[in-house]
């Protein structure tokens, strides 16, 4: 993948060759010589974003892939996941043997205000109607779990602090500084509770990876995906989201393998309470229990379940149709044991978590080491 | 499907509950319980043509088919195909046995000067930086096969006449109603030499279809892809589509079939020679001869390969992101005998061809009796 972060003088489709000749020195080095024959192709808004109406036709074009077919997925905020999966079934069916998968975003070409207002068309047309957005319908959600939960705005800050500092660990990370508790509690609000370290970055990026039909190191074991109405008012909780538990459901099912097994889990972290939630609805805690086993230090680098080791949406950066393969790619290098500085000890099963929209299209995959 | 056509007050998403209503009423017809475990959702353009940016949680939603997985594909004005040969992967998987697609497109509520500009970004950017539309490249190829292959614009007509004659006879086609040779020939110049009637017009749609795991009476024999370069500059021939070459050698071979043997054909005539290109890329005729096949009416309701029975993008209406399944679900209704005043007899093989951006990512289909 590239780096994730802005990059202003870079095109989406240089971002795109970037990831994938990266991938290609990746995969030469583990020697595996790649014989593609299709392409999948993510990307949440490239044409509002970038202009560009017919992006399965400019990868395969640009990678001099022609006439590989090439299809773009699309499932809001989990398309790097929506992608990754619908690739999956391609390599399932047998039709396909390696698929390149590209996953990518390049967002900080317009206006912040003109961002935000492409991002909130995924929200429920009766909300949107009423003015709103991510951030503000996130915020509701962490005052409900706040009161519910006992959870302090100080708590939720810990969450950034552990992201910022595996971020700062990661040369792929949109931020790779530290940030203390004290700048995270004094930042300025963006929808309150939650302030400007709540919320992941807009950011730039591309990610490549291939399927394949053979035996290599890392195995994909689990799949799963689960919807959930657009609308937070028809839903049974706001500080749970049925999707993830559904998606989570069938991936568990899928491998044959329990929350308890899983080393480490890549979780999104879109706003800092939906990682504190996402660990809830995996399964690794109890409800109620996710934000005590931050502060317990039980999902930093060094806990029993490290928690987004990339530094998650929030300090690797969110490119959001990039973000889900993103997710998958460090499971690959944390499986491989090639983090360096982040590396977690004896890592052999990993998942990661992808929420689509505001909860309404969510994704899990579970990665294992394969010997 | 819906009607295709102009829906003024017809909001996509009760487009696409009139087209899974249409489908569940007619599949119980042929006695097909539903039991669906995902869906997959085909859109060109939402986000710009309706504001919406979550089409895939958008259609479980008003289906009341929550929490099941739903994706969405795009492959431009090819995205009706290529959620169909996506879907088609995850029934070959084994992971899903019963995939509903649901194809669409809201065109019609933004001026057309606006939709056209929308649709233009299919085009290479290189291209599209000289003020190219699809029209003006279309006119451009148009030329070059009427001068290597000495065909007239009068013959040119007689597609949009056979066209237009099917079209009346479909009551789901955008235009019911016969068009003279000489209303065609005085109609007002889009693009030099094309004019209104040589352009398929923009539509509202859309279409819905359940693909199963179970023996029906029709089945899937075939699904090929092809891409091409997106400069017409860089392309070995102007008159010829390589994208649909590849696609057709690959369907040609899964189903063990050959062009002679293909009883009818929906062919993507977003323009008019583009139908007479792609019966000659397909391989039904020889290159140059496309069009006196159209004149000698081999390619008729009665022609021994009709051609286009549905009326076509042309008659039938274009909604992009339909129009790839619109053309499947036609030779669904042609296998069954169901399509009464332009039925044609005894049709056991049907294909499907159909262009995503300018001739970039194309792909055909081979639909069977199933006995």
């Amino acid at each position: 993948m590239t780096r994730f972060g802005k990059h202003t003088n870079i095109s989406l489709e240089d971002l795109i060759y970037d990831a994938y000749q990266h991938m290609i020195k990746n995969s030469s080095e583990h020697g595996f010589k790649l014989d593609i024959d299709a392409v999948f192709v993510g990307s949440m808004n490239v044409d509002e974003f970038t202009g560009e109406g017919n992006l399965g036709s400019v990868v395969v074009d640009k990678l001099d892939l022609v006439p590989l077919p090439a299809v773009r997925v699309e499932t809001a905020s989990a398309t790097g996941s929506g992608v990754f999966q619908t690739a999956a079934l391609g390599v399932s069916s047998g039709i396909y043997n390696n698929v390149l998968i590209i996953a990518c975003e390049k967002m900080t070409d317009l206006p912040t205000s003109r961002t935000t207002s492409i991002l909130a068309k995924v929200l429920s047309p009766l909300e949107r109607a009423h003015g709103a957005t991510m951030p503000a319908l996130s915020a509701l959600v962490t005052r409900r779990y706040m009161k519910d939960h006992n959870l302090s705005l100080e708590d939720l800050a810990k969450v950034a602090v552990k992201s910022h500092y595996n971020g700062s660990l990661n040369p792929f990370a949109h931020f790779q500084k530290e940030v203390s508790l004290e700048t995270i509690m004094e930042s300025r609000i963006i929808a309150s509770p939650l302030r400007i370290y709540d919320c992941s970055p807009i950011s730039d990026g591309a990610a490549a990876l291939v399927l394949t039909s053979r035996k290599t190191d890392v195995k994909v074991t689990g799949i799963g995906q689960g919807t959930d109405h657009l609308s937070l008012q028809t839903r049974s909780s706001l500080t749970s989201f049925g999707a993830t538990r559904t998606a989570a459901k069938k991936a568990f099912e899928m491998a044959g393998r329990s929350p308890p097994e899983i080393d480490i889990a890549e979780v999104h972290d879109a706003f800092t309470p939906f990682e504190i939630i996402g660990t809830e609805d995996l399964g690794f805690f109890d409800a109620g229990e996710g934000g005590q086993a931050v502060i317990d230090g039980r999902t930093d680098l060094n806990g029993d379940i490290p928690i987004n080791t990339s530094g998650g949406h929030k300090a690797r950066g969110h490119p959001v149709g990039a973000s889900g393969l993103a997710q998958v790619i460090e499971i690959v290098w944390q499986l491989r044991g090639e983090c360096e500085k982040r590396q977690v000890d004896n890592v052999k099963i990993g998942l990661t978590q992808n929420i689509g929209g505001f909860a309404s299209n969510n994704f899990v995959n579970i990665l294992e080491v394969f010997q």
